[in-house]
């Protein structure tokens, strides 16, 4: 995509949040398909070089789910979570551990809004169990993954394959 | 109880948690079998003169849970979540959602710690989703309910009901 819209991570000193916000060139339902459908989700979720292994993704209030990202020399990375409300196709709220650092958990908040033009914006809210756990999560190179991710959405979107 | 341990409860202003710690006359393996089995939580959790109704309780990681605490007048109020880990005796996260305030939700992560003498300290951490959220929750009077809590827990200590 030429034009590829922004996404903003802010991380206020002091706190122990994370607000990620994004816009995409789609109407809600499909974003929010698009976050919550495995086979989806695995498309675009993470950096490129990554390939994304599903093992559960039960993507309604109360479920589970757990994948791996494996990058190309086998080196894997898990998280596991589960899904305190799927409200479709308004709000998601789940929590979230890298298993590389059990016991370290967020909780996510995602809020899909439409916008005029068939467009949407996703904001996304973390929130740690400390300031320490937050500043940790911003120095893991999120940034680069995350915004990655957003433009593979973004050619999914593009080339009609969310739908 | 003639001396009964205190519960310190602290929400630091400008942050968006509350820690609540407390210290019981009890073996880290009872305390922590007694925020964990149902049975055993509606005869402390909360304030007196309610009846708690447990619904559902799957203490397990990726359980869910809900449960309504009923005054003298018949009043309700629903909680719910899930269990992001149940680690017996040691850790359990879980989300934690008043059904009156649908959408807000903190992220509760108890530590049970053996002390000397058989005796145990559990630590609770609850991250919100905004300070305001921390806010409402320590202006809902949740401090007298969780002492009082805390209390019926130590007379079912006392009674030897937890075994």
């Amino acid at each position: 995509m030429k034009n590829s819209n922004e996404t903003k991570i802010v991380g206020e000193a002091g706190k122990q949040e994370i607000i990620i916000t994004r816009e995409f060139e789609a109407p809600r339902e499909l974003v929010f398909k698009a976050y919550t459908d495995p086979e989806l989700l695995k498309q675009w979720l993470g950096p490129r070089g990554y390939q994304m292994q599903v093992e559960k993704f039960d993507a309604r209030s109360g479920g589970e789910y757990r994948y791996i990202h494996v990058g190309k020399n086998g080196e894997e990375y898990a998280f596991r979570g589960v899904f305190h409300e799927i409200n479709a196709p308004e709000r998601a709220i789940q929590t979230f551990e890298f298993e590389g650092a059990k016991g370290h958990v967020s909780l996510e908040t995602a809020r899909f809004e439409t916008l005029p033009d068939n467009r949407t914006r996703v904001t996304t809210l973390s929130v740690f169990q400390s300031i320490a756990d937050r500043d940790m999560m911003l120095r893991s190179n999120m940034e680069s993954g995350v915004t990655e991710g957003h433009e593979r959405l973004d050619e999914l979107f593009e080339q009609g394959l969310v739908n």
